[in-house]
């Protein structure tokens, strides 16, 4: 199933593994060899499972491709424990090759320094060696996160471990499950051990459960309870509404929208019920030794992101971003690598400001923003909504970007809305890296150009983001090899034009 | 088939009029009851469709609106003739009320104002009083425009007719015919006389196809035919590309995509031919002339623009904005109005540059884009590629913006792509009003997150841009009036926790 999920239509796409220099690590690229003879690397997320060679089951899972990079002696640290005493790791090396598409670009001692400085993560719990090394920071590509789960109104473990490959499949960095239904454990456990990529999850759901879904009988020791089962399972980071303080709630509750994060919501009822600050702020030190022993990153969530355009950037907002900069600190005091959750909806005029606010308070830690949606009334089209607002913050310096997609606000995403949300990230994160001046970004943008003026269609689908789309909506219109497309029809055609001049 | 067309799934919604002061004039506007008793009044392009007791037939035609506010003695003049004279008239008053929503935001004053100094256009030629008057200017809401029309290999003129009121129907303030195929004349007749919005053409491609498709055979006096045919029929605005001259396209051919505008390429390869300056730019001034005796606006346009980011901000593109701001002044001559085309390609650290030489160079004339698309990979995505750049140059000033399809560059936009292209431009155009401060849009997003709030799904659906869509995805996974939505189900919703709350 999963063979014909990932190579369906793909033609001219190889697999490359490239040798590391400090490390016995082979990193993998996808390559294309495109039809005038020349070929491009390229990031490419999907695993084993774009090896044309490789046989996947569900059962066993893939191969633990980091396990053997470590000896069983070595005593564990996290990346960041490693950059801060000088060491470059397999996965530093990993991720500074990928990032490169072999050519050099980025250095493992360039990884090393912003593992250090806390600019960037590595997230790769101990327990999920399935996963390849891949880095969340300003520096690099941006980088994209789907949301996958199921809720108590739909969808099965199998289906959920084919949602997350598909997304996968689409180029997703990094996969949140945010089950909250039934099987959560199963459901965790059978996409931790089949994912090539980071895994996160939001604890707090997991906890709710626990107690029956009762908000008020939330307590600290089931809720670290969980977080011990998680990072046992291997989960790569955490999102944790730690920073959402008692102080904050009042302000929250006069919005248009009131709160919009789960967490959120979940942790301001428990505070007002108990009149009590927060669990999570007060136990933070101890989730952040947690975290320390597996190399869980800490996503320190938003839970007052503004859930409409009139509520954006207000006093519960940034007073939240505050407390979220002064836990990067404590993380860090433990080297636990550490991203800063944020947006929702905000309006163009007011992005910039959350960018600032953020490299500001948050002392570099990267950013990971949901959308942000840039308008309230785009239903049925927030992932267009989400991905324009995303754009927008990723070129001012976001380092990853939370997919929304088609059916937000109204139903849960199927499969469908799931590759259409993540290919519609893509390009937002592309955009952003080629604004950036990302030389990888640039050469891909380039090589499209030029296969679209030469009129190398099968090269034009291969370099496309959704290749299966771009080939069935150009073939529902024209014979193969066409010189000119069907938007103007030969004798309009403005490139066929210009090569007629230039010959 | 019209009134179903216009009125399948629309709930609560109805046509009012709002009366003039100075002229016997009645502005449509559409009117939404919201079931909390409230109403909101929304800027709407559906004419008379959008009326349940209009009976539509296209071989008769939509009723001729500004006919009865003109005397036939009266001498005609263009629109920006009058605002030069002081004098508002029926078109400016139109405009102003119709910007309001009907709450005086604008005035007739402040619109003539606009008209007078360039800033804004109401194209309305005198042969199309079937046209609602519109205004185009970075003071009033951004509008875009949707292109349709058939080519050589596809689509027939009822196809076309319907395609049209399909953008209308999905917001689409402006309609461009740039049918090149057969029967034209009788497609753009058949358009116009049914189309309640201004309609734009690029009379070269008529042109073309009088001299048989042969390039080298254009001559002027067959252009100003063509210009009188369409004057006469009763096209709104024209896009002549008389900027381009023969100095910039050797630096054009240079180009990773040479020349991607039909317009452009045409008449590049005529001018390198015959070894002559552009016959549209030599005889410029005729073309005004016979503009003003229409009040036909002049879209100059942009036959140099980028077709892949690579290509983006160069000195032939740029070299032809400084032209175009030079025909400004020569049309304003001739009290012709006037918008310059711009945009194609760009990312998004370009994008300002742009926006800021365009205000420069071509004396506060609004600024068209296509786009701009951010990036070069999102073949089957693109309507999202140029409305994250579209967002952004809307939000700096842009006043009308060309939407794109999901299938540029790949295929012709069948019905389904209209309306996906319309509504992804919509979203654009509204989050840059925002973002801009526009209050009517503010209170749009204002209305659709209370009632997103007060889980209102009538209304949510009422104010969203696509309601049949919104409305179809919420009712696929549950129930009427649930006081959820089906993302996270009844114990996980942020909004229920938060309303439990200030309970």
């Amino acid at each position: 199933m999963f063979k014909k999920l990932f190579h369906d239509y793909v033609s001219n796409t190889s697999k490359i593994y490239v040798d590391g220099n400090i490390h016995p690590i082979k990193v993998a690229l996808k390559q294309i060899r495109l039809t005038n003879k020349n070929t491009i690397n390229l990031y490419d997320t999907s695993g084993p499972y774009g090896d044309p060679n490789y046989v996947a089951s569900t059962a066993n899972g893939i191969p633990k491709l980091r396990t053997q990079w470590h000896s069983e002696n070595e005593e564990f640290h996290t990346q960041m424990w490693y950059a801060r005493n000088g060491i470059i790791t397999p996965e530093m090396e990993y991720v500074a090759i990928r990032e490169s598409n072999g050519d050099g670009t980025f250095t493992p001692q360039m990884v090393m320094e912003s593992v250090k400085a806390g600019r960037a993560i590595i997230p790769s719990s101990k327990n999920h060696p399935e996963a390849e090394p891949m880095i969340i920071g300003a520096e690099y590509k941006v980088k994209i996160n789907a949301n996958i789960g199921n809720s108590a109104l739909g969808s099965d473990i199998d289906e959920e471990i084919e949602k997350s490959l598909w997304a996968v499949k689409w180029g997703s960095d990094t996969v949140m499950d945010l089950s909250t239904g039934k099987n959560i454990n199963q459901t965790r456990e059978a996409i931790l051990r089949n994912s090539p990529v980071p895994i996160g999850t939001v604890p707090m759901y997991q906890a709710l459960e626990k107690v029956d879904g009762v908000i008020e009988d939330l307590n600290w020791e089931s809720f670290r309870e969980t977080l011990v089962e998680q990072c046992e399972q291997g989960v790569d980071y955490f999102t944790i509404h730690a920073g959402l303080l008692k102080e904050y709630v009042p302000c929250a509750l006069n919005r248009v929208t009131g709160i919009v994060s789960r967490g959120g919501s979940i942790m301001a009822k428990w505070m007002l019920h108990h009149d009590k600050e927060s669990f999570l702020y007060d136990n933070f030190e101890e989730i952040c030794k947690l975290c320390a022993q597996y190399d869980v990153a800490l996503s320190l969530g938003d839970g007052l992101r503004p859930g409409s355009t009139a509520d954006a950037n207000d006093e519960a907002q940034f007073g939240e971003l505050k407390t979220l900069g002064e836990l990067t600190k404590v993380a860090w005091k433990y080297d636990v690598q550490v991203i800063i959750e944020g947006p929702g909806h905000v309006p163009m005029d007011k992005i910039a400001e959350n960018m600032t606010l953020q490299k500001e308070l948050c002392h570099e830690a990267p950013f990971y923003t949901l959308g942000p949606l840039v308008c309230d009334i785009g239903a049925g089209y927030d992932h267009i909504t989400a991905a324009i607002g995303g754009t927008m913050i990723a070129f001012l310096g976001t380092a990853m970007l939370c997919y929304v997609t088609t059916k937000e606000h109204l139903a849960l995403p199927d499969k469908n809305d799931v590759r259409e949300g993540v290919v519609t990230f893509k390009i937002a994160a592309h955009a952003a890296d080629v604004a950036k001046g990302n030389k990888q970004a640039i050469a891909h943008d380039r090589a499209m150009s030029e296969a679209r003026y030469e009129f190398r269609w099968q090269d034009q689908f291969n370099l496309s983001l959704d290749a299966e789309r771009a080939r069935k909506m150009h073939y529902a219109m024209v014979g193969e090899n066409a010189d000119h497309c069907a938007m103007c029809g030969p004798n309009f055609c403005a490139m066929r034009i210009t090569r007629s001049i230039k010959k």
